[in-house]
């Protein structure tokens, strides 16, 4: 993991609540300098949680002062009960700040169905208050459930010729039953950045990053990720995707959301290997990545990627089901550079050896060109082990 | 498993073609009487082997006088050389029997990739035209690739005053590496039936059936399904859904189908649960299915049951991630018969016993009420287990 600098703006605290019972700290409250900027993608879900409401909401107004995160419970499917809590987070955190309600976020991640408990929330919140700062490392693992390490990234860009920074934290992918598959994401930056744009850009990243990986296809109830820029660096404004340093910062930014996205898929449940996948020749970039998601998710090409077995014709598979435009005749499918597969059948004199060889290692590459359009796509994912069915099964909750 | 009545203009051969290096029979004849019906469904991929796309054409005609299945080689993502091997199965089947090559009907199902050895076919085709004539049960042993058992299913209608017989045969979900999870299944009847109502009633049977179960989310490339209708029975021709036993007919291929569809499941890879996942209470019947499919396809929802955990958080999850018109705050979740939770939370008082030793059985029952509508749908899926992961990635191809 890389070491992340300090940021201006951005003070973090963590407590105890014991949402579980563990000796653990499980609440984490970040303070942020007045003006920050805020952005936020949630969870698609039908079912969200009323913390994603909560920050759907929030979100309208464009400005934060603090995030407070709890492990542990998910407070989802929890209805009125569940408000509770937040609504006792929300009161002391803007009295604390003096500040409207609506510059409080709040993400909790868990077991579905229980009640966020409302007076730990309350005594874990004021302790929080009256903690230490803490560093980065700690915050990142005080948001972890049953990931296996805290997971950070940092990059920078150049605004105006003044270096700003941002850094990021997430969790997820780890699990123990009843727990969900919850990823929570924060991005951090010095730099002064309009809410609007802010939102636009984090729209963009995460369309490339966090919206193109899957562990197990299983959609969250409680997916969040929020950008907080608190402004506290002498670099411009940014205002606008015309401004000097816009792009530099929307680089930056896509960096950061990657970075922080294949730390998940790296994390995921009973993964060996890390494996993307690269799709070109479709006929749109929706199809692209409609079908390196079919791919992806494919649970005979995990499977296959697990057993170390460069079995293509699952991939065939995979893209015939997808419903996307595809001609089986024109179809080339390669492992790791080399080509196994073109114009519907195994090239000739086919090699194994450069595959295998391939499949043994961590990383895993599959390229798959349609061969009807010129659109592309990439996703990453991982391959799915007796690990996944341990923690998922044969622990009970 | 039943025990099939003899059924007069269906005459089974079977031989060995030695498709793969294995002592075993892996090509079956299946002769039929002239002025046999045909009805077919086929795969929706996009990938389809040559076999399918064959059938597809030769349903056109609406007759057929045989079936040729070979087991052990799906020969699918083969090209012009897979066609060969088809092509020779056309032309020694229809001299054999004196008819045009779209009354022949051919399937492959096993390794996906390589070419059917022409060869080999012919030899094993020949061998099979020589054969003693042999059982129901020969038949559906000699259609199978890694299935755990042979599998078959009987009934009957009453069409006129007469007796009229359905028997089916059906192969799949069960695989070695690199084999594909194809589903294979024919139904047999001697009752006359115009091909066209035949495709009607078939298409009927199959959406509450074979398009209603899953094992894991993977659609194969050779999936087929034909209806063959001998006429050889004295009860009076079916022409239209108006006809005197149509219902009944239908109601009987309904039976038949489901029966062969739940066999699969039950042989699903590694299943150590059947599953039936009921959903009410939604805006469409079409919404209703997805949103039950997006229950049996989650990795979450098959390995908590594998676990024998009442898991209903889970469901939350699958349901809100379906992208069907749902309404969290008015959601029910049940457990063969017990509700769990109602409201969009936990039921009161909860008691988890009755419901855990529900879990505790073979045949588990999930019932959701979406709460919005008046629609409803039945799918069948089974557990995600370490049986899974073995059969797919611990045996290399």
């Amino acid at each position: 993991m890389p070491k992340l600098p300090e940021m201006s703006g951005v003070t973090r605290r963590i407590a105890q609540a014991r949402y579980k019972e563990w000796d653990r700290c499980d609440l984490t409250y970040i303070e942020l300098a007045e003006g920050t900027s805020v952005a936020g993608v949630l969870t698609q879900s039908k079912c969200p949680s009323t913390e994603v409401e909560w920050c759907r909401k929030a979100l309208l107004g464009g400005k934060a002062r603090a995030l407070v995160v709890n492990a542990g419970n998910a407070n989802a499917f929890t209805g009125a009960r569940g408000m509770e809590a937040v609504q006792r987070i929300l009161s002391l955190a803007s009295n604390h700040l003096d500040c409207c309600e609506e510059e409080i976020f709040v993400s909790s991640t868990g077991v579905i169905g229980e009640p966020l408990p409302k007076d730990r929330a309350e005594a874990g919140l004021n302790a929080a208050f009256m903690a230490e700062p803490c560093g980065w490392t700690e915050a990142a693992a005080t948001i972890m459930t049953t990931d296996t390490f805290p997971k950070m990234a940092t990059t920078r860009a150049i605004i105006g010729g003044k270096t700003i920074h941002l850094s990021g934290i997430i969790k997820g992918s780890g699990m123990i039953a009843p727990d969900m598959a919850t990823m929570l994401g924060y991005v951090f930056t010095d730099a002064t950045v309009d809410p609007g744009l802010l939102q636009d850009m984090l729209n963009a990243a995460t369309a490339k990053s966090f919206n193109c990986i899957t562990v197990d296809s299983d959609t969250s109830t409680s997916d969040t990720v929020l950008a907080f820029a608190t402004g506290q660096h002498d670099a411009p404004a940014l205002q606008s995707f015309d401004d000097p340093g816009a792009d530099a910062f929307q680089a930056a930014l896509n960096d950061l959301c990657m970075q922080l996205a294949h730390l998940v898929v790296r994390d995921g449940e009973g993964a060996s290997k890390f494996i993307e996948i690269a799709v070109m020749g479709a006929e749109s970039a929706e199809s692209a990545k409609r079908i390196a998601l079919s791919i992806a998710n494919s649970p005979l090409v995990k499977t296959a990627i697990a057993g170390e077995d460069a079995n293509w014709g699952r991939i065939v598979m995979a893209v015939g089901k997808a419903g996307e435009p595809a001609d089986r005749d024109k179809l080339a499918i390669g492992f790791g550079g080399v080509t196994v597969a073109r114009d519907g059948l195994v090239v000739p004199d086919y090699d194994e050896a450069p595959v295998a060889a391939h499949l043994k290692g961590d990383v895993i590459e599959i390229s798959v060109d349609i061969g009807i359009g010129n659109s592309k796509a990439t996703v990453w994912t991982c391959d799915l082990t007796h690990g996944y069915i341990s923690i998922n099964a044969d622990y009970r909750s």
